[in-house]
């Protein structure tokens, strides 16, 4: 067993507590490190049932293939990762938990995913996909920030056609994106037969627009969108909400 | 000039002051009346510019085409209603208003708008159709009710198809709808070149999941999605909200 204690950090990394069930991440500060986003995924999929095989792509430090290891049963979670320092980092991440029997890291581009894992054998898609169209913004060159932000290496459509072709008929997709993509969203996610069938928009007030937007769909599902109660990260006092503390609990 | 005073209503009707600039609509109780989601859209809408043509599919009582007469500077609004019944009422109720300068109802079945209204000559399009598909719910015979709420005369894609018809390149389309059906909304709305621009959820509280969606979008229109804050129609006591006056002011 590889301890804590034998775990080699590289220069700038370190290791951040999740606070739940002792759960812990390597990151490093001066690169992409998690946010809410990821922790508000793995909540928003933790419903799933004892899903056998689960498939986090674009899993970047890992931290949602970690979360799910704290969160659900499932036994077979591959996170895959186009990026080999990220790769490298979320594997030893995994040693770090102990969860190597659970979780393994591939790190490889999705668009070849099809070498490595068979068409409809997977119950569980889960993905933060970057979330900017490439030549969005400003991009100075392809470093490890802009390819996890934008779509250098995978456009969203790749994403959910990766996402169709792993899922077993039923098999079910959990992502989370911006609001303003939402008709690229669906329009793809109908185009590639995974149908929307949940949708829950997190807002950072009560009184502010929706700017993240979690979705659930279903491969080869009938047609009924369920929208769930909103959530609001903060109140107004600036806090915490408890919605927000009672929907990562 | 028909004055109320010589305005003839038939068996059950009624005449309902709508509280705004002292503009009236006819409706029948046994009927199918005018509900929240037609003054909001007529908010919704008021932004437009001084448009010229405004074009308002499934009229029903005129509610919307009478409203946007009070909210907008538009000299050329079209109702266009395929049950006789509603068209012969919303006529009065032009009539009533004393707006027929401004105000047309047209009682056509808006699949065959092509005989009267040319393509591309309209610049705006307001619509609050039946939500449910035909043959959902309980139907027990297609009567004036059941038009008004399922789509038995016109689909969705009836709606939008037409709606894509009628407007100039740049010209703007707005609809009240159900969020359960925003996947087909977004999908039938891109497929017809109405790229969705704007989006509004209203919830009944702040802790509900949205039961309306109000939608804006641009004939030949580029690929971005706006969210505005959420509107909540009550507040915890139970009464309207101040943003609800405010929208509707």
């Amino acid at each position: 067993m590889i301890g804590n204690e034998f775990m080699e950090l590289k220069k700038n990394e370190r290791i951040d507590d999740l606070q739940y069930k002792g759960l812990k991440i390597i990151q490093n500060p001066s690169g992409f490190c998690f946010g809410i986003d990821a922790v508000l995924l793995a909540n928003f999929a933790k419903g799933m049932k004892r899903a056998e095989t689960v498939v986090d792509l674009c899993t970047g430090t890992g931290i949602i293939a970690v979360l799910l290891c704290g969160k659900t049963n499932a036994k077979n979670i591959i996170g895959v990762e186009i990026q080999d320092e990220y790769a490298e980092m979320a594997n030893r991440s995994v040693m770090l938990n102990n969860i190597q029997d659970r979780v393994k890291i591939l790190n490889k581009d999705l668009n070849k995913l099809s070498e490595e894992i068979q068409a409809a054998t997977v119950d569980v898609v889960t993905v933060n996909p970057p979330y900017k169209k490439a030549g969005s913004g400003i991009i100075n060159d392809a470093d490890s920030m802009t390819v996890a932000r934008h779509e250098v290496f995978c456009t969203l459509e790749d994403v959910i056609k990766e996402s169709s072709r792993l899922l077993k008929s039923g098999g079910t997709f959990y992502m989370v994106h911006r609001p303003e993509r939402l008709v690229d969203i669906f329009c793809l996610m109908r185009n590639y037969k995974i149908e929307p069938k949940r949708v829950m928009f997190v807002h950072p007030t009560a009184n502010k627009a929706p700017n993240i937007v979690l979705i659930e769909g279903s491969k080869n599902g009938g047609r009924f969108l369920k929208f769930e109660n909103p959530l609001y990260v903060y109140d107004e006092d600036g806090n915490y909400t408890d919605e927000l503390y009672a929907f990562e609990a």
